[in-house]
């Protein structure tokens, strides 16, 4: 059986639970407390010398890490990645502003302001990454008011992949009010067969300080 | 033709001039000089809202921007782009690394070494950049002791994204001598056939401060 270890408050790790529900795919979970150094230990560094959750253990014990590799790796041969090459090449377009545009400001913002500490050097950076932040949906406003879906006419892993840290931008004082067509599009996302939601139901971050 | 919208001093340019050159594909280099702001006009807005070069027209106007969605677009059905399922998922892998865990690092201090203003706000970063950007090159290390190429056994455009800024380290203060398998596989690269620098001969970088 596939095995994913991940973290349950990581955009990144939700993406890849995400598909793999829509999939129809069964895996193991294991849980890895980062807050804790979980993914830096010798045993894991094993498994992903980079340290980061998600890491997708396949059943031979090959390792795939970044999330937005084990989504390819899952989506080739099904509806989520495209068949014409222009088409692959913008969804890939779309994971890279994610992995360089989107998630070092909105999943960072995040993660201060639900596990902390917010001490004075993140209040500091904090401007600059709001800033940034806000351009990337501002990318995202304008990219949608024309479409339905990041590419072509129907749900790919671009919009999974930009879904995952998007849908939760509100945890890291994001207001996601003033962008109305990624409003529709999240709804959109949510209401696709085989949705599933990033946390069970009363989860609550653990904090740092 | 295609036209390659770029900055020679573009580490994420040179990916791209050094795959179209690796393929012998024939383009116009359209040269924009990002440090005056010319990849956030509203011309180019128009062509990548994101406002970052490379970017790639393709001859019916489409545009095609990220670098490594760019060598991805370029690479499929090339020696440069793999077969296997899973070794195309581990391209990815290594090429979505290198945009979260090595360019932020290695690319933004060579920027600020080379372009300036080291003002005291840089100064008080660098430390945790050089930190991080020491910690990619040990993956990279550690990955390549046992291998010649980034995956399997031949030059991939995983080898082509991770190439460029490496082989500049040393622009932004990085020392290539402690990674001896990264100088022996640099070596590999850049003798590979239809190889060509990243910049011409005397090329002199702008200052800003």
């Amino acid at each position: 059986m596939l095995r994913l270890y991940d973290y349950l408050d990581s955009g990144n790790g939700y993406k890849v639970r995400l598909l793999l529900a829509k999939l129809g795919l069964a895996y193991e979970l294991v849980e890895l407390d980062i807050l804790k150094g979980a993914s830096r230990t010798k045993d894991f560094l094993a498994k992903n010398p980079n340290g980061r959750i998600p890491a997708l253990e396949l059943e031979d014990g090959t390792v795939i890490a970044e999330s937005n590799a084990i989504l390819f790796y899952l989506a080739e041969g099904t509806r989520f990645w495209p068949e014409d090459r222009l088409a692959r090449a913008q969804v890939l377009h779309w994971m890279f502003f994610e992995q360089y545009s989107h998630e070092p400001y909105l999943a960072v913002l995040r993660f201060w302001y639900r596990h902390g500490p917010m001490d004075a050097a993140r209040r500091q950076q904090e401007p600059d990454k709001r800033e940034r932040g806000e351009a990337a949906l501002e990318v995202m406003e304008r990219h949608l008011l024309s479409r339905s879906y990041f590419v072509g006419n129907s749900m790919t892993i671009a919009d999974i992949a930009l879904y995952a840290y998007t849908h939760a931008a509100e945890d890291g004082g994001f207001t996601l009010s003033r962008y109305p067509a990624i409003g529709l599009w999240l709804d959109r996302i949510a209401s696709d067969h085989g949705h599933v939601p990033m946390l069970p139901e009363g989860y609550v971050p653990e904090r740092l300080g």
